[in-house]
């Protein structure tokens, strides 16, 4: 099986697309032959030599394992149909990410979440991910009863094309020229606005509510509480958090935290308070790894320790976090990831 | 006396300096006499046709009010002197701020501080200051007991060298150049990094700390507990602030709360869901206001709401908070703004 496994890429030509297709370089993903897919807008383009075909219904026929990320409405269409072909899809939009029986997964974090008979994977938010790599470590030293969390985001999470915006609005802002934005909906270049999803009723926007709810659906915590604000900084492609977490008895020490965080898979201590070095996007920029600093008891609730997060947006946060779920699936399924067709019952 | 009024700015070549001399003539500033005033090193430029002298122990001779801005360490050894030759001093650095008999003042806040002898007026932190015009009109709704306060920092906190050492980062990294850090400890075009002031053993900067302390002190709230993470944004003039209040009670209603922030003298509200549209440093820069957004309770937790404000960094986080003092001195102390020399007892 490892020697023949037949993988699609649907949403090809995407920022996280690309990604896919560096991590099955960089890890020796077991490929025996590639598809690219993509919406027939953006089909025909050459990447690595392969011709990126238009998703049909014949698109997936033959496929072992189907990568999506091509937007929660393409996710909803095709999957059903990768599905139907046979294929294991692991989504990265957010189409099925809260249906009761479909895994949310963080590897590292939630694997045991996982069933012998699933075939569709949701990789949940890029937010989400960093979050839970960054307070996963600490459940072994007491429950979280709340989470308050800050985010700095970097341009990917909207896509190539929201980073050829903010470079070009910026040179445009140094060069003494008024910024046109192209994708942004206000200045990008030297600002920062509110996370542009749409707001509820509750005034929280749909980025704080995907957040809010995976998170709880990772952790299995229905009643954890949430507190979130989703913000975007002029910054290319990792996502910085500042986040404060609420212990139901006394926060563990410093030096407790530190030692779990330094253990745990995937994760990286930046915690230089003498150097003043801490998680930055230039750092975490390309990595694999999440990094964690800012490590620091609250000052005033004992129930309280706060951390600042950095993870790669496309990475962690997205396209390697898919990949490792489908390496897990290939050590967990050695005789096959999928046993056949079946159907996908909600969506 | 309004019409006599000899001034001095010491600190006149800085980025707060400059500030001062626009507001004074924005605000017909009633000036009879303007002396620029800087360390030697500083000093020979000519502002507006101003020579700027060097601080002396005769620089504030005649002088009835100056104004400081060259940082703590020039403070502590020209505030006396000034003080001495019979001028009230309003000093923007950290130098006094936690001093007990030296009145830490947001005009619209603490005014009620005051007493008729003071002489010397703190300042406050540009962060404390934004946080105070957010959450103080919110006094009246119900009393606060924590506040949970993540910073958006803008390169203008670090004076005219950060933001020139900012613009010329980001042309290098937008020409495919590597950007060299003059000033910034690290690379700030296109990145994010934790406030570059000294950590102590709590693992808090310097600026949190000053928050904290500052907070505390200008609410007159010694118990209320804090817990604030200070990070520096690639933006040029204006700081965002994501932050939630948690109250003895129960949060007061939204509509309640935008209320009282409209009602609040030198606060925007700036809340509009549909638009999609909330405080931003493009908005803010160059503007009096503080901007006031994200209006929402928590979905949680029934006593804690948030908020997101965007003020800009020079002028309410700064020189227009010190101008505004003077203005409400002139308007206390008709008979002049200070009854002759006095001593500094601390520093």
């Amino acid at each position: 099986m490892r020697s023949h496994l037949k993988v699609a890429v649907l949403g090809a030509t995407g920022a996280v697309g690309r990604e896919f297709l560096d991590l099955f370089k960089q890890r020796r993903f077991p490929i025996d032959e590639l598809r690219l897919l993509a919406s027939p807008r953006s089909s025909g383009q050459v990447i690595d030599g392969l011709t990126v075909r238009p998703v049909s219904a014949s698109a997936f026929d033959g496929i072992d394992l189907a990568f999506f990320s091509a937007g929660a409405a393409r996710s909803k269409e095709w999957a059903p149909v990768a599905l139907q072909s046979g294929a294991v899809v692991i989504d990265n939009s957010s189409a099925f990410r809260m249906d009761e029986d479909v895994p949310l997964v963080v590897p590292e974090v939630n694997w045991s979440s996982v069933q012998a008979s699933d075939r569709l994977f949701a990789n949940p938010n890029c937010c989400t991910i960093i979050l839970l790599m960054a307070i996963a470590p600490l459940r072994a030293l007491g429950k979280m009863r709340r989470l308050i969390v800050s985010t700095y985001q970097s341009a990917s999470g909207g896509g190539a094309a929201l980073m050829d915006d903010l470079v070009q609005q910026t040179k445009d802002l140094v060069e003494g020229k008024a910024p046109k934005p192209q994708v942004s909906p206000h200045v990008y270049g030297f600002n920062v606005f509110s996370h542009n999803t749409p707001i509820d009723d509750t005034g929280h926007n749909e980025e704080e509510a995907k957040v809010m709810a995976e998170t709880r659906k990772i952790l299995d915590q229905p009643t954890l509480q949430l507190n979130v604000t989703c913000v975007r900084v002029p910054v290319l492609r990792a996502h910085c958090e500042s986040i404060t977490i609420e212990f139901e008895g006394r926060s563990p020490d410093e030096s407790q935290v530190r030692e779990a965080l330094a253990r745990f898979p995937g994760v990286q201590v930046v915690d230089d308070r003498q150097g003043n070095k801490f998680p930055m996007p230039s750092d975490s920029s390309g990595k694999n790894d999440v990094l964690v600093g800012r490590i620091r008891r609250d000052l005033d609730n004992p129930r309280a320790l706060s951390l600042f997060v950095s993870g790669d947006q496309l990475l962690k946060g997205a396209a390697l976090n898919a990949v490792q779920i489908a390496e897990q699936l290939l050590v967990d399924r050695p005789n096959g990831l999928s046993a056949g067709p079946i159907q996908v019952t909600s969506g």
